[in-house]
């Protein structure tokens, strides 16, 4: 998807004087780089501390300590958190609130406790628990993210992967290994602005996830939905019903649907949402129950005053759209300009979510990180959207311009052009 | 330890016309009392309203958002919590800073954290994960607290009981126990101020479960100290410094405290800590990192202004003190007037904590509570100080007066008193 421009002749149509040419002006411009000692940082999806100021006003809440229903949310209960936060993202995630469980600051932590109960417990539709299972294996759609697969190697869980596509992940790919595979228990999915490929999964590979047969009568779809609401263009994409597509195709409890308000208020002190089927919810408290006495309904109530309807959460992230997207749109224009043409790269080009996936030549990618790093630009270590972060093509990077400010996401996007093209010379060189 | 009054003479010791009297008198106070229509709640050790108002100031902090490093708290990170914090409590708790981990809002969710770590993958000094062991089995001393009885429950941990006396867990027993049984792999205990019998465990018995020889080599000691501070009287108990005493008998490892601000801030949005060796904290934060991103740092630093030094946790629990002494000495009051010196039942005199522990006749432990709750009085179902809520001698109620205010108490207080009365009779009457 790089853009060609007129005078621009591709490094592999060139001749060995012209690359020879162009190494040499790459070796200078990174000797350039390297000798002004940056340190920037291009490596974690966080939000900027601009960002973070916008929810200033929850450090000032709950006016008041009672809940809709009139709960002293100071004191223990409410496994299942206070019901109007949880109104309020059932009708932003499209469930009704009966499906939706509020709860702490963190998806992931829910995600492992869902893994965990699987594992101790079995799920509703279960034969019995995960851990007694021979072999239990998840489809993973990459690129994708670091931590869904860190905490399935944790469990001992095996990873088979598909590609992830424009539109979602490779449907017959997955179709094909969960009719057959009755170990396949699993997949991950980042359904809207996904992690880091910017992938909206579309409402036809949903209905066919959500339909296709399975050979393990509890399969999971893990559908993580981190920026349902992170929109970067005017028009915003809408994640598919999964639940309402999964009841309608008679698998009711096959998806599990996670979101927070981590990258909408503070990354650290936001809340975090489950949602499935009536029964699954149950499911998840009542396990949750056994080691849990209730979440932090102070910061729900506060979340909940704070936003006011749903509307207030997609007002708020318009306000993250204005912050965030003049340093996605300084990521494309640099890759653009400098990488443009040469046939050295393609890029993503997200309309939401955190991340640019960067495809450099095959083979460079780690190069390109460790030119990165002696420069003093961190990126994500090459491979890290792959399972036990192996990229069997060692070309795809994960940028995540969020955090710094715009003038260093240019300076490190500038840093990181001159590092691609250094590696892509020397790959090409290499093999002439 | 019933006092004995001059006037009174023991059930036991009456003559049948006597009991029938006694017995007449007892069921017509039990008439007017379930005439009354009350609806009262003596069953969960919750803090009162009146309590949770103290902290009313941490709803309008942080002011700032950074912590004493410059971290900014909105953000992701920091596993291990704020440094001022894990400080703060690693002097109330007599630990260094780099043996505590400041966590979320639940120390039971970081026990249960602990035992999943153990089972999917053993703990420093373990030969192999919990979940490949034939059997596993905990200590329980009873009574003891049901939510760590449930927990492990879950996981299929099988559990033995040891009584609970003033001073701690009867050492010789447990001492026996872990000698020869290697599937004895751990063991609770509430060092101050147990749940329910208040008691507190001393040096000696405390020096000994920490060097006491174990046939498994892992053996730990889940130390949960949720009532380390929090006093009834002037006379303040020091829980006995068991990683000091652990790692000065050989065994570093084998104890993991817990402590929380649930029952010093809010009950649902304090913070929880764990602490142990260093080697236990790695433990404890890589395995953590496998699937959480990190604790809320601005409820953590919300804290640590809140209170602003180890002696500003001291002082507020004075104030504590002050709220709930009086209904402590209400129950008290109230069992001695109307159950001492008739030979009925025996209760604890806490000196801290949450909780009064009443031994009625063995065998009305069940009719106690059945009575009660026909009254409209709730009480901790009976049984539910032991492991699968069944207690051998049906003669234990856990009673918790903190939540209530001072008037409920003692309207719940003469209730119950009526109905051990009533049940005493009738249990007498027949074995006569």
């Amino acid at each position: 998807m790089t853009e060609q421009t007129a005078t621009t002749t591709p490094l592999a149509q060139r001749s060995a004087e012209e690359l020879e040419a162009f190494a040499q002006e790459q070796q200078q411009a990174y000797a350039a780089l390297k000798a002004r000692g940056l340190s920037l940082d291009l490596t974690r999806g966080k939000p900027a501390a601009a960002q973070l100021d916008l929810a200033d006003d929850l450090l000032s809440l709950p006016k008041g300590v009672k809940d809709a229903a009139g709960v002293d949310t100071r004191n223990y209960g409410g496994l299942e958190g206070i019901r109007e936060l949880r109104e309020m993202f059932a009708e932003l995630l499209w469930v009704e609130p009966e499906q939706v469980v509020a709860g702490g600051n963190s998806s992931l932590v829910m995600m492992r406790d869902v893994l965990v109960d699987l594992w101790l417990h079995g799920g509703v539709d279960s034969e019995r628990p995960w851990s007694q299972e021979e072999k239990v294996t998840f489809i993973c759609p990459v690129p994708g993210y670091d931590r869904h697969f860190t905490l399935l190697d944790w469990f001992g869980i095996e990873m088979v992967t598909v590609p992830m596509h424009d539109d979602g992940p490779d449907v017959e790919a997955v179709a094909q290994l969960v009719a057959s595979d009755p170990t396949i228990k699993g997949m991950w999915l980042v359904p809207t602005y996904a992690n880091p490929s910017g992938s909206v999964v579309s409402q036809e590979i949903a209905a066919r996830l959500a339909s296709m047969p399975t050979a393990a009568p509890d399969f999971k779809i893990f559908w993580d939905n981190a920026y349902a609401f992170h929109h970067l263009t005017e028009e915003e994409a809408k994640s598919a019903d999964i639940l309402t597509l999964a009841a309608a195709s008679g698998h009711p409890h096959r998806p599990i649907m996670f979101a927070s308000t981590s990258k909408i208020t503070l990354a650290g002190a936001g809340v975090a949402f489950l949602a499935g089927s009536v029964e699954t919810v149950k499911w998840y408290t009542g396990h949750l129950g056994k080691g849990a006495i209730g979440p932090d309904k102070v910061n729900q109530l506060r979340h909940s005053q704070f936003f006011g309807s749903p509307q207030g959460v997609r007002d708020h992230m318009v306000k993250h759209r204005e912050i965030i997207a003049p340093k996605f749109a300084e990521v494309e224009r640099i890759l653009t300009e400098r990488l443009g043409g040469l046939g050295v790269a393609t890029w993503t080009r997200p309309t939401g979510g955190y991340f640019v996936s960067l495809d450099v030549l095959d083979g460079t990618a780690s190069r390109v990180v460790a030119l990165a790093k002696d420069a003093g630009i961190a990126l994500t270590p090459a491979g890290a959207s792959f399972p036990h972060g192996d990229d069997p093509r060692d070309r795809t990077i994960r940028l995540a311009p969020t955090f710094p400010p715009l003038d260093q996401v240019s300076e490190a996007m500038e840093a990181v052009a001159t590092c691609v093209l250094l590696a892509a010379v020397e790959q090409v060189r290499g093999q002439a």
